[in-house]
């Protein structure tokens, strides 16, 4: 389960509810449920590096959806290796782009929902039943009709022009680490062997450092973090203070052309 | 389980362990755990709006205890669907009005809490325990005698009087959606086909919506809810931050008598 | 599970994945996930006060981490009854003063890990797979060579100098309760059935009350806690906030000797 619900309610446990209702031995696991209010952006960033940590056959219920009780569509995709549910509203796109589809469908089928279906949480009337009857093994094309296509949502990628990356903050976790779009491998092809500098926040980097740890307290770093990609950091400290980034911040990498050998 | 333990410490964690070393195939389901701290009544209302949605044989372990270690009752209810287990401060109230009671007990068999029992952790040491043994189908009269009666919790009801209906906000949400105690049927019952203006924190609203969605960002509409009531929200924002509303606020429901034809 | 890795991001739901994929049929608990960032010393209080309530056989997985990727051991002790896994940075060593201890492993056999492991999230590289290996049944051995030793955090223990009994708050919970280092035994060993004046930010507290309710509202009390220790309390309110009081505040015991008869 992924959602904006937060925890201060009994919405998630009442999903939870529902869904044991139909399935009682289902295993229900939070993936998150703090995704910044309707911010499906986000939502979408954390379900795509997720996902595949999940064993094979796990139903993905996914409910960031501002616009419930709008005509915005509520969807099903098989792929080879899993299921996904949740609003048609670009949040389950980026996580598709590399899997095998074998079934998208448009949940229709009014017998699989909660009634009355209330207009502001379809989480608990709409999607939670849906994936508890997927989770027995029911078959999609029972929850209403196929689709060709889905909403997109393209997360942002960084711009390269000569000697620039520019990429943004497209994450910050918890600790305030800044993750940015920039990945592993694409900072390398960039940078190969030649100097680079890092810009965030009017502060510089020269390197990129192997952990957390090599940098002294307080003092900023760059690390290849756990979602594969550059992140800007403070040792024991939080680097969304420091350098008062937010996501879409920019951070340029700049190659240093050495004049002389 | 439903609690006010929060998530800063290893109290919810703790009672969980001492479940399962009694019920190792016990499936434990948060309802929530960030009930305001010793608030009996907000605890109430969710339990009561939250329960009928488990699975029938759950066993709802609900701790909101500010007179731990008091002369306050633990007890256990048996209903024909459900068991609750917590003390008897008003807590489980509300949830049993419309349940078929099959027995309520007061838990003084202290041969099932743990030892010694601390003076302020009766979650740990008297309800997990409790509700760990009646998951494995313990007769409820083993935990202590029968009583008649158990400490009642009025929810506060909206007041109808001539053109006004005068609710109240019972329950705020994690998004700052504020919920009324104005049910969905006694709305209709009282606005009937007329037209009606409803007043809140100085603002007045003219209509019902359909979904969030209806309205555009920013702007303050009314909503029936998934509790079944009517609520207030601000579109991709917080009424209680927009209205500087709390547990309590009135929400007025006007007639208005059209004069002309 | 006990982390700090906060309810914000994914990175337990991703844990849990991975616990999962290996072992289907693991039912994983968490104890807490809201540690104070990289306060190996919490973690351990918590631990510590909290391993035993879990049935025998389970395997704690505890990821407070600041050396993450650094050259600190990643470790897997078993004890007669528990397993645990985690960083060699003190987080386990208060955990296992009393129990017998029946082999300790330094983590090095990389075929148990995801690859590629990341240098700032071993909770999902190393550690999760490894537990979800060992509830398997896995023979430690299989994971590393065994050491002798791992390294100690000793948790603050009160001074006792004549008449003054110096404590120290060593942990705060969610309600802003103050839980000393002074345990049941050593006040009650200390004081005796003579007077005494527990001096905190400030205060004075002459008695050390039976429960929270037998103070008025609002004003601080000195109760024997859920940890088995002095804890300093506020009815209805926030010790914390009302003394100022963090981390490492001292509590101090005087014994009071009555002059006349």
């Amino acid at each position: 389960m992924l959602t904006d619900f937060g925890d201060r309610d009994n919405f998630v446990g009442v999903m939870k509810g529902v869904i044991l209702k139909i399935n009682p031995r289902a295993n229900i696991v939070d993936l998150c449920h703090n995704v910044r209010p309707q911010d499906v952006g986000q939502a979408a960033f954390m379900l795509k590096n997720s996902f595949r940590y999940f064993p094979k056959g796990t139903v993905h219920l996914a409910v960031v959806d501002p616009g419930v009780g709008s005509s915005r569509k509520a969807i099903l995709v098989k792929t080879k290796d899993y299921y996904f549910v949740g609003p048609d509203n670009g949040l389950l796109h980026p996580s598709l782009g590399c899997e095998d589809i074998e079934g998208v469908v448009h949940i229709t089928q009014e017998k699989y929902f909660l009634k009355p279906v209330s207009r502001t949480f379809h989480g608990r009337d709409v999607f939670a039943p849906v994936a508890a009857r997927v989770s027995l093994g029911e078959d999609i094309r029972a929850f209403g009709r196929s689709i060709a296509g889905i909403k997109r949502l393209e997360l942002a990628e960084p711009e390269i022009s000569r000697d620039k990356l520019t990429g943004r903050v497209v994450y910050i976790d918890g600790f305030g680490n800044l993750v940015t779009n920039i990945s592993e491998a694409s900072f390398k092809s960039f940078a190969g062997s030649s100097g680079f500098r890092i810009a965030v926040g009017g502060q510089s980097l020269r390197r990129v450092s192997a952990s957390y740890e090599e940098a002294a307290k307080g003092r900023l770093l760059a690390v290849f973090g756990s979602f594969g990609n550059l992140e800007i950091s403070k040792a024991k400290g939080s680097a969304e203070k420091a350098l008062s980034a937010g996501y879409g911040t920019q951070v340029r990498v700049t190659r240093i052309t050495h004049k002389t050998r």
